[in-house]
């Protein structure tokens, strides 16, 4: 038995299994992939990767099915090996590049089916007795016992949102995961909170709904990462890189990649290295832009053209930004109350609400440089029937 | 200058001001006060005073108000000064005797006016050119300036959440407090926090009802709370005890005391002492009684009395504990948004569904002897009219 | 298995063996000791008691036998009772009343075979088939097995370290004990530390040796601590206080007793209570007062009567105090380097120099009144020849 | 006033002094510079980067300044700005390319004076009204003032050992650094510790102590950084790398350089993608192979070659390192103890020792590939003339 050193659990233990998957190179890379992407431009101690969140969550998922009596060993093998493996897939600077991923490949990072079939870790799982394919299916959370690593409420969430708030030092990242873990049960083959973890299950919505906007969907996280996925495209469609290998990079590749083009992707990265954001001339809700403009999903660009020809400029000095509307799998997970399964939202009020308050956080921008930002807001307001002005935060403009 | 070590702030400064009234004998007293009553038994770790709790209020107060230009100094000293004396006026326990003085004395805790009229406190603060009876004024939130220490979002609130969370090791008391702080202003007179503290604020208020349940409302503290108040009651009913003299006594002077009883008040505390506890023969929410049990509050021991006569024994060994129902005052907090100044909850709707989701947490007890616990749970269920059989925390029955 | 919430370790588990043990009269009443005295008077955070550094010297108890296979299973749960009962034998206020109890009574409180003999506690052992006599001796030391409750590095010190730093919020007590325990194991009979733990080990001896001057003497400890036990004595003498019961009581039964004292016991509990504490007159190493007054030990009260007589004054308003000197155990602890067991002073220079830097920092005061501070000062710096004047801390005055 | 949060120091504040500078390409760079080099391959948290630690810097050296009334408002900026621009001539992956540029170049990372003699910093400055010139005095530790920057007892220290700590996981890096500046003061000239300050200070040379053989030499970064300096040596000697503009690059720069080769350094850089690195053959403390060891700093080659035919391999596959000797500055410090200035080695008996307990730790090594491991170090040992065998770490073999 041998340990690692992990700043949020203390000490992780390493065992025959987890240790020569340790030493492949598809987990290996993981090193060199950032947990959240560009949000360094934001909270400057968030450098840390996805190969010690891995570590974290295989953590949880040894303590999660060591009290589970109904579980075989190898079921639990196969679960901790789920864990460690489950963000294999993940291409660079995690989610910044997932949609990108998806939409030239339609794979999706939660596929690691090509990964696992053959090769190094397949050898090392079958020397160990485990099957590649149902450690994949856990991953995809295809199987009962795989909500362990992917369902509504599981360890992956767990240990990144502690970890996230670890390495921003932000303070909403608590959550009483020993405790949840300990209501954890399975009642019918499904993943079941006991009533005594309803506290504990709710701190970790609570903590989702506060890092959201504080710290995922932080705007200048945003602005960045459309930057960066624009630049990125840009490197694709002209041919220069390829999709299907985009997805095996790292980030500092990618970025030299990027950072070798003379063209816009050049440019931009020579921006996200200095610092030298684009601005928001527009960063609104849907009370004040209306609902409608989700149709803008996917076809951002065609807005931007129009946007800059009102404007006068190139439409390449215009990014629009339209996240998705927030769903929160969390409310569908089962808590045991009284005897009864039931879903979490109808077990407690707060949680009840929290997809409605989500949705309050949810803003769309409109970014440009800042020479042209008088003229797009007013164009860009226009042009999505915007109500009224918006307030800037003013606190914390460094961050954003 | 000079400095306090505090395991929460760091270091807190103590400057010409502070640094007489910490050895006043009334400020000392608060060294023998604990800050949560009896939730040792629940959380061994909860023994930090009202003291270091007053230095912190200080601390945070001393940080908010440097950052209000348009407060005077000497306003901002005796806004510190407030701080630092807000709980002079508590008894013994803390907010377990609170209800029992104000019963027989009128008296509340923030009434603190008799203790500044005259003494070494009130020469101490006029030798620093400071208004003792302003700042009792500002202790009971009277005044605008006081909202800083007394109102919807205020430094005692802060440094209780975050107090507590670290004294009882419970994850869930981490608010954001060093945002908030930079975030409140005073419009018009009033205390308002800007919109880019409204996540710090909603972290406050989530914070709140995480803690409720968990710590302040722990049925453990509730059972050894009411034994406590009624023993109590039993001195002063019985001539031994002063109830103007029990507000100035403290924690292990009140229990001496009891332990000296040869009576119900003797045997309480040897209970306490020994934490043979009552145990819960109901313990449910409002859905399960209706709210028109709140009618029985302050007049429980007519209800105790008639159940003791259904299962026939003595009433004394049934205890009805019955909390008010939960206001969130934090609410009517202002906030300026977009330039206008709404209250939390219409900024919020997180916050709006607070009030409703403390409600759920919102349950009643009827505690009795081990012995007579299923006599007396099935008695009190016909007694209140209540539904259906409840769930009892398994995971911690330790903690409760 | 249940579960309990500690600050330092986060869950503690309590199993059938522990659970019974927890609700005897003789392990709650560790509730009611504080773990340091009266350091609460320069560290407000400091209110913690002996029960939850019982539990968790359990939990590393747990922690350390569970990894070592050589100790059969009775074993485990005979050191895992000893590490949780250890301390029962401790007086009011820990080791403040420690010496005069041994004095009066030549009882340690290591010596808990009186208290294990019969009883509650005998019985809960006997029932899950353990030997009390066996635990005793643990306690005690006096077994091989034993060392891992009670020797030069055992898991007594892991705690109380980790702990007094968390509830004093000094900086010092950080000990990395999770691989000081991994690296710990029986060689031939002997508790010995693996070669892979000298940097763990290293850092438990430097932590003590920082937290001594910082907490565990620190001077207004001292002071305090000298004026209570002196006020104790007053007790035992004039046959208010039987010094047998004395070690069974509790912190606020003895400070009620003091209180209620008319002469001068009474008044220096008033003093205490009010932190009106006797001042430094002299306070110095022993490079000033060279190491012949250690002949002073055990008896000073001749000593303050002559300087009391020199000044003019009532030998009860003069306090001498000579802590013994310092001798660090932790060096005779064994350490495996290269395959032979060493002395832990053998494998480590610092180690090697912490005796000597330790009695650097050993210092004796005489106290008095403030108003007596100078001519006492004078007197004293004759009586015992101090070379020259001492500086005295500036920066936290408060804290002393 | 704006504020960006950090995980070490909560929240630091940024002026119209730091804002801009922030924003220049040079600071920015920082954001891409690990603070420990390849130290993640054992800590997999210590991803954090020069760019946070200067800001931490900085915000120690303003709390520093502040408190000491005999810096004007002028020289307390050049001090802010010197302490936030001190690692701006720190080469990729940090102390890891030091030794190679100063070998090649004659530059040393605190030379700044060419960073800021003009361009986009020195005009900031300037408009500031503060001398650049003065700043990169400072930054040497050339001046009086500077020393709070950079000397025996610095901002940089307190900062890095502090965050090294927070990022890696070890205890060990706790250093009472709020309690040390507050005791730093100037007398005559020079930067002084008082006497209530001995134990901060000795904190700070104890942690360094602790966090020297656990982080910053542990065997496996050293192995690491052997590897990729010899590397990154190759590319420089073949012609593919300017010395000159290695100084200017960036961590992922210059790996992508390394992985672009087709030769030694490529494969290096693949072998340190994939954590697959040389083993030690040799590790020995200076009491195995005698001082005399150390003619060989400088000119390892030679005896690389010479144990490389005496095995019959290439060369290139033995890496020897031998680190330099540990000289302990903080020794020199100055405290003032009793009125008088004395160094920190003459007033602590423990730092005394520290030097001779850092010379304790420090090993010499000689890596290889796992194959020729054995023979290696047969070979390695006859030509050091090394006496015994040496035990290895063994719980913690993945840390290194």
């Amino acid at each position: 038995m041998k340990v690692i050193r992990d700043p949020v659990h203390g000490y992780i233990e390493l065992d025959e299994l987890i240790l020569p998957l340790i030493d492949t190179p598809q987990v290996q890379r993981l090193r060199r992939i950032k947990q959240l992407g560009l949000s360094n431009l934001v909270y400057p101690g968030a450098n840390h990767t996805r190969f010690e969140h891995s570590l974290g969550v295989m953590h949880l998922a040894t303590m999660l099915t060591s009290q589970i009596d109904s579980i075989e060993n190898e079921e639990k093998e196969e679960l901790r090996a789920a864990a460690f493996l489950h963000d294999i897939g993940h291409g660079p600077l995690s989610h910044v590049t997932e949609s990108l991923i998806k939409q030239y490949t339609r794979e999706r990072h939660e596929d690691v089916k090509p990964i696992l079939r053959k090769g190094e870790i397949a050898e090392i799982l079958q020397d160990n007795g485990l099957d590649p394919m149902t450690i994949a299916a856990h991953i995809k959370g295809e199987t009962d016992l795989g909500k362990i690593v992917n369902s509504e409420i599981d360890v992956d969430r767990m240990d990144y949102l502690v970890r996230d708030a670890h390495y921003t030092g932000v303070a909403f990242g608590l959550v009483d995961y020993v405790r949840l873990i300990h209501e954890m049960k399975f009642y019918e083959n499904k993943l079941v909170v006991n009533s005594g973890g309803l506290k504990a299950a709710e701190s970790l919505l609570v903590s989702r709904f506060l890092m959201h906007p504080t710290v995922y969907y932080h705007h200048v996280s945003r602005i960045a990462e459309t930057m960066f996925t624009r630049a990125v495209k840009h490197l694709i469609d002209k041919g220069t890189l390829d999709p299907f290998k985009l997805r095996r990079m790292e980030d500092d590749t990618l970025f030299e990649l990027m950072r070798a083009d003379d063209d816009y992707a050049g440019e931009i990265a020579k921006r996200l290295d200095e610092r030298r954001l684009y601005k928001r001339a527009l960063h609104v809700g849907h009370e004040e832009v209306g609902e409608g403009v989700m149709h803008y999903r996917g076809k951002v660009e065609r807005a931007e053209a129009e946007i800059a020809d009102m404007v006068g400029i190139d439409s390449r000095e215009i990014l629009i930004d339209i996240p998705k509307k927030p769903e929160i799998a969390e409310m569908k997970a089962l808590i045991k109350m009284n005897g009864k399964m039931v879903r979490l939202d109808e077990a407690s009020n707060i949680v009840a609400t929290l997809e409605k308050a989500h949705f309050d956080n949810w803003k769309m921008g409109v970014y440009t440089l800042k020479e042209h930002r008088d003229a797009v807001s007013k164009a860009a307001r226009e042009f999505f029937g915007a109500k009224k002005e918006t307030t800037q935060y003013r606190f914390s403009d460094i961050e954003g």
